[in-house]
């Protein structure tokens, strides 16, 4: 049994690898190789997003975030549910600055899986729902099962999705994002596929290996050079057109004359197999 | 005949649900229960949004929003064509100046659809055209008959469908939302819901009643919570990513700590259904 | 043979249609009526955006821009490769500085598309990699072969496509342009009519009659009105609904007070064709 290890991250162990595997209260942290998975396992409790379920997860996702020699990570759930999101029972005796303080603590939890270098992508089996659809929303990639399924409740019930819809929406297109928000309806896998929630569907059986070749596909090439791609990908779909070229030439023009990007013309130009930093 | 009311919204008559059946004169306004169905309604003009339609359009809308007790509003036509747009032979004799207070107040009626607290349904049969496509578009949901079809045909004529497309391309994607701009074309009903710019494709014989369905699937739930989570909805939909989150945990954490918001979790621990003040 | 002409546009001499045909090093220059044909013709070196041809293209689509009895600008080129992208062998002995002046000047070529007062057809075959699929996403309309694939392969390789990305990521859905960025991979035809990143997939052997059926379609009716529409539509699809509103209100007042926009009510209500300038 390895030593309990709460906040990896803040404690400064991490870069090393050597202080893998991580041990959580609520998720497993394993590595293989180039691959962290971090596995919500609470699910008696429906993988809800508790607070020290979220700090839990946003020190996941900065902990392997921070592991310089993995290039992807996995976001799974044990248990039929993916995961129900926020906890009623933890919500219902919380004062509105303790409210607030989750939801600050939840959107840090969820934007991180864009802010980490690596590939993020999330493995869905089972209902996703409320800030678990957020979850997965807020992976990079989804791999689902066939019997996975997606909501946002709280339009059905009396308090609405509000920061769930910031990630669930912009997936969806803009009539679907309201008809998820304000029926509260579930939809199956095969149209969450339809509407581009998710990148792939497999049937329950293959998840997990799906999600593992999957995110081999997503992980080939220079690590530096996709990690500064992810980060100035989300950045520029948030801008005009004019101002996301501006930042894309700068961005592009730097990365061309250094390094990985630098590296792979040359390797092009002398018809050789290109070498990364990170190559073993 | 119950006494005539043109502008029972800024006559200061609604918010009693007493005024109804308010009477228009190209619109019908009726109320069953928690729904207002709002009816074009001149078929011989294939429901054209002529000035005076459009300042109906606006009043009926401020006015079943005013109404605390409706839940849900249809937006529906009579005859065979849902609505041409705009009144051409009206605005041939306008001015510039009478153009720009056309639109504008045509802009208003259509905007008004978002601004009501209630869910708003269109129901469309046959063509949606020019300003009809946007009032359909307009609406948070739509269902549409079999032989529906959508268009935005000033692509195709001499007066481009500029501000129609303020409201159909954002449904749609990018490079249809151009196709329907430059070409002109009209779109049937099936590859409407495949774009996204409808929410429900049903035989013409099963339109109202799907529609009633549909409206009856989106207006479950707590008011209070589903008016707040619709404008939070649009408003954020129009931000970057980080300010849509702050936005949208500072409204959550304020809905989660009182009403129906605090209801609901409670109701959930105490294992009983939520009371909303709505219900009757 | 006509006189050598590399920069007609700036050479000032265009507008007269009497140029015509322009001769470039690299791209074919031909116009048949109201249609102009820019043709990559490098098939040898894979159609790639080597600075030249970079140069090359955004003078002939100025060129062509400023040709005011045009209507339609088909983007070709021959060859089963539509275009590699950048000249890696180019990039790989560049500083810099010259990085960032063929970004900006690739940048500039893509952007003039959306610029011209003409409807801009890419017709695609094969292959269209890197810029050369941004240089698809970036026409205002795409007919693409059966055979034809697009990919933003950098995120494999040692330089991410984050340019290229500025111009595919908004067509496809959010998910779908992260899969698309991060895996590098190739999708078929299907997917990209799927994804909405190409307007119309045909079999290989109808695919410049199809182009030119298609171009006829969307070059219907007045071409200033066409061309305001154009400019209108990019502009306000990069601003908040108020804005886009506010702006597309006082476009089509004025659109509508004078000229071709005055001419098609008229016409309507005197039950006569509209007559616009351009037509001979």
């Amino acid at each position: 049994m390895t030593e309990r290890v709460f906040s990896p991250f803040l404690a400064g162990r991490t870069g090393s690898g050597k202080t893998c595997p991580v041990e959580y209260e609520h998720l497993g942290f394993e590595r293989d190789g180039g691959t962290v998975t971090i596995t919500l396992d609470r699910p008696d409790r429906r993988n809800c997003l508790s607070s020290d379920v979220l700090g839990e997860l946003l020190d996941a996702f900065r902990a392997a975030g921070a592991l310089d020699d993995v290039s992807g990570i996995v976001l799974a759930s044990t248990g039929p549910v993916f995961s129900a999101g926020h906890d009623l029972a933890q919500m219902a005796a919380m004062s509105e600055d303790e409210l607030r303080a989750l939801f600050e603590l939840c959107t840090e939890a969820m934007t991180s899986m864009a802010e980490v270098p690596q590939v993020v992508v999330a493995r869905v089996q089972g209902l996703a729902t409320a800030a678990g659809a957020q979850l997965a929303a807020s992976a990079d990639l989804v791999v689902a099962s066939e019997d996975a399924a997606f909501a946002t409740p709280g339009g059905k019930g009396g308090l609405f999705c509000h920061t769930p819809l910031v990630a669930v929406a912009r997936q969806v297109g803009r009539k679907r994002a309201v008809e998820l928000a304000l029926t509260g309806g579930t939809i199956d896998a095969a149209t969450a596929l339809d509407w581009g929630l998710v990148n792939r569907v497999v049937p329950a059986a293959d998840l997990e290996a799906a999600t593992t070749e999957f995110l081999g596909y997503a992980t080939r090439g220079s690590r530096s050079a996709k990690a500064l791609g992810k980060r100035t990908l989300y950045r520029q779909l948030d801008m005009t057109v004019d101002d996301a070229y501006e930042m894309a030439v700068d961005v592009m023009s730097r990365a061309a004359a250094h390094g990985d990007g630098r590296e792979w013309p040359r390797a092009f130009v002398e018809k050789r197999a290109p070498v990364w930093p990170h190559r073993d």
